[in-house]
């Protein structure tokens, strides 16, 4: 079960005026499940976001990415296939997708972006995402982000969502997001699927510069497995509804006040993908200080977060410290002086000089390693950078979903 | 169980003269097992070897890379602790053991190489070790491979030997090698710890090219889990005892000749240590062709060996082959195209043209999947290099193991 996810309920969620959100059972792959979201936004909405680095990117990755130039005006997204290793045929029906939309709603196929999740090289039932979509439509209100959480998971436990107000200038602005992911989670540029919506109003560049900022402070710091997907995206949007005065300078309080509201709901999101890793049973933060750069930093960071070995002792409760050292050494930090390293678990100091701290004792570590969340602190003495990544840890059930995802 | 690795037995391993090996129960970690290992040079003997670039190198590690300056005339190596992580006192304890040695055999401690291997970060119990020093001499002799292979076991659940003789100008010349090494395997210079013994005789600098030379194509060349372990180190011993002339230049039939016969035993020993991987139930052959650079053609090969969806897939023996497109997306080769590419499973074309191949047919991909042995070739049409990594799949057993490995 996931690791310390409080139940999600409908009323947590606040609206954000300008998004509309419809849900629909396609059967894309299953019978009677939501498995299709379609998003509607208001003329006006600005819409960044990033996506995958994986040169293996989904069709819809790519005509997301092409579409983004344009002003977007809906979303659709739809679970039970990743219209991913599909070639150019995959590429057609992403585009016969965002056409069948554009068409009911009276706008430019360009205006519409697609997104997909699901199984890897089969090919997208795009007939069926097309007969879903009138239905999606038709439910379509502004308070639906809970079953909206919902139609997009795939081997997720728990719906992933959350909301936040701040005062901006005077006027209350709204910050919603949903995400889902759990396995295929080391994002590189965003996560798998995470979408964040606030009514502000902001320029189009600065929205931009914005969703870069979150994700490399959410989505861009977690990982389960190291497999980057072929589908990460992430997207902001921005109504403009909230009817404070249009955002255009970085170097102003009202940009820093949703900067951080919109990074504090990322980042939530994000976490919540950790918690819901699969098979996970522990939530570990891994802290890496005192680097010469936030480069090294992250690989010493993933180097722990990656490691099977180190994972599995988690797993297990078992205070087998020394894997962390073995994974610090091996990060690739080529000119390291594990000499001069301290590494910590939560409060308790592990290792110094190279070795076993001299007042560390087993049951201390042993407490901590009980715990269902840790923190990995590891001081490396050389400079002033630090990294945060999250993670979890690695069970039986993580080989067990995995080794039967597709049956 | 291990996978295809036949039984082993005495009489396949043939002596090396020059090299007497004795073993010893000293109770390192449990009682009445095997757990010290004594190997004794003829004079004269040239000894090379390549060791772990983990930051966090064992003490033992260190030693030895400084003996190695040194005429050696014998190895010690331990199991059931690594004096990894043991700061100056773990370097202290390797002298000591070094010293001892010397002193039975009356050589200088600097001609004696250490090794450990087994749980890091814990005090090395010298005392015990050097008790048993006299008892593992008492037993030496050449023919004692076989028990040597078992001596220096850890999780592996079988012992990893191999032997061959081959005729370089008249003469036979023998190549007997072991090795040990289950989990934490993604060697970077030598797996955990292999050693390799010819008669032949060949000159310290060309020797110490053949190692490097060995390495690369053998213990370098596999993964079981990539964390490279504190402690890998892979040792080449030549006695000179063949009669055969010293071989200085490798632009020679009788250095080929050497070099095909230990890199063929290496390779062996390699492949045994990922039939053996933890957990293992396939063995994978991971073959990527036609790439720009060897460096390429290995970043896309252990992406994919390392991937744990990969993994899983193949344990689960599920063709759900879209997992590997992604590993090689995700690489990191920035320019790739993956529409060029061609993914074959077997002789099974699955993948072209950035997706599913036209003729391929799900029967054919599981047919494959059934196997115990597979291999994974991708080609990817851009230059003429090629890399090959071993590796296995990734099982419930991986985690039990590794659970469990203190308890």
């Amino acid at each position: 079960m996931p690791v310390n996810i409080p139940p999600l309920s409908p009323e947590h969620l606040l609206p954000v005026a300008g998004v509309t959100l419809g849900i629909a059972e396609a059967g894309i792959k299953k019978a009677n499940r939501k498995d299709l979201l379609v998003m509607v936004l208001n003329e006006g909405a600005k819409v960044a976001g990033v996506f995958t680095q994986n040169r293996f990117c989904a069709a819809p990755v790519i005509v997301a990415k092409q579409h983004l130039a344009q002003s977007v005006r809906a979303l659709v997204v739809n679970t039970g296939n990743a219209n991913a290793g599909t070639g150019e045929s995959g590429i057609a029906n992403a585009q016969m997708t965002c056409a069948a939309l554009a068409k009911l709603l009276g706008i430019a196929p360009q205006q519409v972006l697609p997104f997909s999740t699901g199984v890897i090289m089969e090919p997208l039932p795009v007939d069926r995402i097309i007969q879903g979509l009138p239905a999606a439509l038709a439910n379509g209100k502004t308070n639906n982000w809970f079953d909206a959480a919902h139609a997009i998971m795939t081997t997720d436990i728990v719906p992933k969502a959350a909301s936040k107000q701040v005062q901006i200038k005077g006027k209350t602005v709204t910050v919603t997001g949903i995400a889902k992911g759990s396995g295929m989670i080391r994002p590189n540029m965003a996560t798998m699927l995470g979408y964040v919506a606030t009514d502000a109003a902001i320029s189009q560049s600065l929205l931009q510069k914005l969703v870069q900022h979150t994700a490399d402070r959410s989505f861009n710091r977690i990982t389960v497995d190291g497999d980057t997907s072929t589908n990460d995206a992430f997207i902001v949007i921005a109504t403009g509804k909230a009817g404070n005065q249009e955002i255009y300078n970085p170097h102003t309080e009202e940009y820093c006040l949703l900067q951080d509201a919109i990074t504090e709901v990322a980042a939530e999101l994000a976490k919540m993908i950790v918690r819901d890793g699969e098979g996970a049973t522990k939530f570990i933060t891994v802290q890496v200080e005192d680097g010469k750069s936030k480069d090294e930093c992250a690989k010493v960071a993933y180097a722990i977060a990656h490691s099977p070995l180190v994972k599995t002792a988690f797993f297990a409760s078992d205070p087998n410290l020394g894997r962390i050292l073995a994974a610090i050494g091996y990060a690739g930090v080529d000119d390291l002086d594990v000499d001069a390293i301290q590494l910590y678990l939560d409060d308790v100091l592990v290792a110094e000089k190279g070795g076993r701290a001299a007042n560390y004792r087993e049951e201390d570590g042993q407490r901590v390693m009980n715990q269902a969340e840790i923190t990995i602190r590891v001081v490396l003495n050389r400079g002033t950078a630090t990294t945060t990544v999250w993670t979890c840890d690695f069970s039986y059930d993580y080989v067990k979903i995995n080794a039967s995802y597709r049956s």
